[in-house]
């Protein structure tokens, strides 16, 4: 009788801990490309990940990656993976060398995320922001979904998206990956901000397409150590390949609405790094700022 | 003996509850915005809810509200939640008043639905339709993303998702949001459908824009009372700020392959009010129609 | 006592039986439109969903099918529904003819996935390759939305969707849906991929419009029947109908990474059929190509 209470506790302990979050896995995958959502291709990935268990958590980053575009991938992983728990496996595919010899990586941060994709630089600011803790290549010969290895072009659903349901569902364990590798991924180089004498220099890396905002790669503990505070006057030039496209005077402000509408301002984005936009308005636009390694954005302290 | 199976019970009680839907709340969260879905900020809201309670069922309402468009925002809610489940947990974040002392508020419809949201005129059509039960403004100090007391600008992650994951997962109860305010929102003024004599006039408050169907806030309540069924013929007249921008005889017919290709119709849309088409053309775009505060329609019946 | 254990024992298989997925059902919805995401219907047809059972798993295939495009919504549906597991429900609506007789049908494929849908067209490609098991015709008596009555226009929500929630969470069954019919959808006719020779015929059903790919039906078999295999060079012919848009000589290779950056190739689409692109460039593009039952593809092997 006490056997018999003691397997049905057991049974009870497996039951409740297959309910419980956390335990090794979070079963949540979260998939970028620059696939676009119009034909079936992200749909075709989420349901390989549906066939590996259907008890996985299925949530997109995005899918409107400008093709191709490598860096932009990079840059929206380092947005957001950080407001995922621990243990959410990510699969970015942007992939222009698709079937060449870039490697298939997952690649372990050390805030204890997973990154599936290719290594062709999409690991760039993950890698100096949350760190790499490891990274394995993924072995195709036992991590490729069962009969499409007659197909060259798909290894977002194939491999990418199929070892990641596995891996997040507990199928198979980091271990199960494949090689342990060095952990440096490839680099794609990019100005950092600086900080020279009473100005601070730094790089355009993305608009805030949606509304037309800048965002640079300047953090607040830069603006600090200037003794900027909100309230002062700053001059700010934006370049690119150094011609001037923008020079002007604008107030550092902790909100939009602490101007006129219409009227510039510099504030922190939501990754705590000095932005410049129009309240209710298109700076990006108005003035012809684009993003990428050849815009520059220097910021001199006028004023209280 | 007796006491360890009444201890089993319980566990297998608080199992089976765990599992049962719809036992206070239904872990449903339904997103709205107008970020769009180019970058990262819908999962980062994602992200952070998913932080709260892995085991939350995440849906999108749409982000591709226009950039500021309150109007659309109550619009869309209008038109959605009432088809969710009572208990369903909605947060809207249009906020061009973002950082400004715009109230962050839950509000409960009678209907059992919970909006969170910025209360700047989002509530207005929601309130009418299914009435507002009781209203509280999110206490920030309590109802925060822990780390994010230095950021400004992203209300929608650190304050409207994280509440909402809270309220959905049951971890706080709709008496911990905050403060109980009077219950009534911020309304947006706008045309109400009415009845004067032989005619009926309304408002267009949105287009089918995928399609171009003209829709109007006149519901089939008015047309039965001036007894308007199907096969009468409607003189039409549609005007913006008073200035005549369309006129024609349409059939009312109960779909669209009643009329030929190409011909226009009146018909009631699925929110059962009175719409303007062309069988499978673009009326918006043919006659030149839009949508908005200043845009009146006028229908009067002609004949069988 | 013993009796008790029993009880329990039961109560666990039950539970246990309630987590495993697979026993009948999936309960995985995917959902197909021409709707678009920036209003509020694929949104309510998801929360009629819920309202049905909160433990349904929801997902997209594409809501960007241009409107009324059936043949457009027939090859997304054949490019996805086979990576999905079987018993995978899936609801597309693309419904020209909402209102008038065309049948609400839900097709049983052989391979054991559900296809809920307008009997217009949509499974023509579907029947082809999957083959169409089983059909039933929606009998909107009983598998109607209660309170729905009165609406014409919005079957995807009131019917489609519905009735997908119901069979996908087991409160009916297949048997339930309605009257058996002959599984004999509505086909649309199409130019089908043949040998003439030593040269291939085919169709250009669809691109691969993010990228300007374009694809074709020739299968991966016809091409072996003709011995054509990677580095073989072939002369590519485009016809509208019958009008010469493109003439070339292209290698067939097995990645776009195997000629230089902006090169012409043919190779093996995820679908393991023939298709056209520029590596990191736009084929269709550059060269005026277009996809549909008029435009065609003629191929012959040149040399090695």
């Amino acid at each position: 009788m006490r056997k018999c209470l003691f397997q049905l506790l057991q049974l009870l302990i497996v039951l409740a801990f297959h309910q419980m979050p956390g335990i090794a896995q979070q079963r949540i995958v979260v998939f970028q490309t620059d696939f676009g959502l119009q034909d079936g291709a992200v749909s075709a990935m989420k349901g390989v990940a549906m066939g590996v268990s259907t008890e996985l958590r299925l949530f997109d980053l995005t899918h409107e990656i400008p093709p191709y575009d490598i860096w932009e991938a990079a840059y929206r992983l380092e947005q957001t993976v950080p407001y995922w728990p621990s243990g959410t496996v990510f699969v970015s595919v942007v992939d222009p060398g698709v079937g060449t010899d870039r490697r298939p990586v997952v690649a372990k941060t050390r805030s204890g995320h997973y990154i599936i994709t290719p290594d062709n630089g999409t690991l760039t600011l993950i890698a100096r922001s949350l760190g790499i803790d490891s990274m394995r290549q993924i072995d195709e010969a036992t991590n490729r979904r069962s009969g499409s290895q007659g197909s060259y072009t798909f290894h977002g659903r194939d491999v990418f998206a199929f070892t990641a349901a596995r891996l997040a569902s507990g199928v198979i364990r980091f271990g199960d990956v494949g090689l342990l590798l060095d952990p440096k991924p490839v680099m794609i180089s990019y100005q950092s901000p600086i900080r020279e004498g009473d100005r601070l220099k730094g790089n355009i890396p993305i608009l805030d397409i949606r509304y037309g905002n800048v965002w640079t790669n300047i953090p607040e503990d830069l603006l600090k150590e200037l003794g900027i505070s909100h309230g002062d006057l700053l001059l700010v030039r934006i370049r690119k390949s150094g011609r001037l496209v923008y020079e002007g005077e604008l107030p550092f402000v902790p909100t939009f609405g602490a101007v006129a509408k219409g009227k510039p301002l510099c504030y922190l984005n939501s990754l705590m790094q000095l932005s410049v936009a129009l309240n209710q308005g298109d700076f990006s636009k108005r003035y012809g700022i684009g993003s990428g390694a050849d815009w520059q954005i220097e910021v001199v302290k006028i004023s209280r």
